[in-house]
């Protein structure tokens, strides 16, 4: 049976504190191209793999390569569900060949017209994470006031988009100019600013959202929240996505402007993309479209080669990516 | 025209911290016992003065007497929906007489076989306020578990026996022993707690609640609400009601387990008792039946006169009430 190398990123030691580089090796090992008759199991070649904030809470068997999401190609399958040569997305590692023993979970692709890399973001799972954030948690109406935070991240991008095509008045917020006139000039977001060159948030947002926020669209927590509780308006909805500020702090910032809940009567609610899992099929089908007419576009972060990742993935919680962060293990 | 002693509740300053009885005084004035034809005005006696955390928000107008709901008689009506002799409820201020220039949001009292009193607590705004949040905010299922704060309160002992008709298990919190048997032994809680005795908050909902927490009503706020978010079950619910924990601090003490809210889907929602006031027949109807057969009582406190008026308003946010607390300005 043909074996073959196989690079992977193994994580070193539990991380303790915020993530560093050395957390993790490369460690070159080698892999079977194929899988056991009767096992049930597939083997992926890893093409693109997605950098997510989640992923820190998976980071918990030193000695195990780093488990994500990705896109792959079948190399050898079976399972009835999947046959050699298939493009798929879901949960797989970070290396080169993957052998996922229960494929059950992973979502064949069926649009393969569009960039392949997408099926980590736009169209996979953070791009079903706006989708059903905005429109199940949020229930946008016409003519609402929008604001997201980490508005050029994998997933804030895509609800301005869609806050906008649905006539809603959008802005978001992000960590540098750069970032900040993608949103206005690429995602036509209404207004934006660079919160770290805000001394006062409350100004900001009073600034570019005079009429106040019906939905916040929540990916940072912490002074972000407290700046924003006090400009929600009357039956706002928070739809809280992450709070990617407060991952690498030893104790999260206190929240201290919950008293807006009741005064304002505000709806806050967490949730997972999962839980929405069922809309998917609706929203490729809403989204698709769009894409091909260029009314939604999408940036993304290319790290090239599974040795970046880890930088790429720390990266993260310093909002070094510009868009999407990704990394290319193999383009074809 | 007759005249009569009108005894009064004046704020003498804007209260600066903690509210304190020097922040108020008794001023004796006159009252005319007829009101102008033509006016659309009512006098009303009151008889029943309620005393609700809110009310702190009100205290802005020094020289003017406390505003705050209450219970009335009509002693005179140039108003067509009012008749002399008819029995109110609704905003009020604290004297004996009150000329309410606009009527229309007083509520005739239709159930006069019922406690007077009852119209400001188990009948009134807190009454309502703990139907609408629980059944609304709180979407109880049957079987689930439940915990209220302040649960002696005038809103938490009627969601505590809402629930318990519904079909929950409920628990409660409370400042002291005697609440905590009340809770118990006269409205039937599964369980309780004292707060104050319990260096650990957690072990505490973990000892009273070993199977999670499907709704939490929210009276309190501050590190009672940061103990019960890693305690909140899959797709719980918080109804926010009131934080009066916080309401006499300089600053609000911050909530740092917000990520709770993503990684339970946890639903958070502020709500006020007026959004929901279409439901207020619906809330006699089902509660009045519950109040003749004994399935639901309650407990109140009564200030005699309305000179203790201060000193019971100011004991709510010190937790000094057993029960709604009331102040008993004239029986009839």
């Amino acid at each position: 049976m043909a074996e073959v190398r196989n690079k992977r990123v193994v994580l070193r030691n539990a991380p303790s504190g915020p993530l560093k580089e050395s957390d993790f090796e490369i460690v070159v090992g080698s892999s079977k191209l194929e899988v056991g008759e009767g096992s049930g199991a597939v083997l992926l070649k890893n093409l693109y793999l997605s950098c997510d904030p989640y992923q820190l809470s998976l980071l918990t068997t030193p000695g195990s390569a780093v488990p994500g999401l990705g896109v792959g190609k079948v190399v050898s399958s079976s399972h009835p569900g999947f046959q050699k040569g298939d493009l798929v997305w879901g949960m797989t590692s970070w290396e080169e060949y993957s052998l996922i023993a229960d494929p059950q979970s992973l979502i064949k692709i069926e649009h393969v017209d569009m960039p392949l890399s997408f099926y980590t973001g736009l169209l996979g799972m953070p791009g079903l994470t706006a989708y059903a954030g905005f429109f199940q948690v949020g229930s946008p109406k016409k003519g609402e006031t929008v604001y997201i935070s980490a508005a050029s991240g994998a997933v804030g991008q895509l609800v301005g988009q869609l806050a906008k095509l649905h006539g809603c008045y959008v802005v978001g917020s992000a960590g540098s100019r750069e970032k900040v006139d993608l949103l206005k000039e690429k995602f036509g977001f209404d207004d934006a600013f660079n919160y770290k060159e805000e001394p006062d948030l409350d100004a900001a947002l009073k600034r570019c959202l005079p009429n106040g926020i019906d939905i916040y669209f929540e990916n940072v927590g912490g002074r972000m929240l407290d700046a924003v509780l006090p400009n929600m308006n009357l039956r706002g909805r928070i739809a809280v996505c992450g709070l990617i500020s407060q991952y690498i702090l030893d104790r999260p910032e206190g929240i201290c402007n919950l008293m807006y809940l009741v005064r304002s009567r505000i709806r806050m609610e967490g949730f997972v993309w999962a839980d929405y899992y069922d809309l998917y099929p609706k929203f490729l089908e809403t989204v698709i479209p769009h894409i091909k007419e260029g009314k939604i576009v999408y940036v993304e972060d290319y790290a090239e080669g599974l040795e970046s990742g880890p930088v790429a993935l720390i990266g993260l919680f310093h909002g070094r990516n510009v868009g999407k962060q990704v990394v290319v293990v193999s383009r074809e």
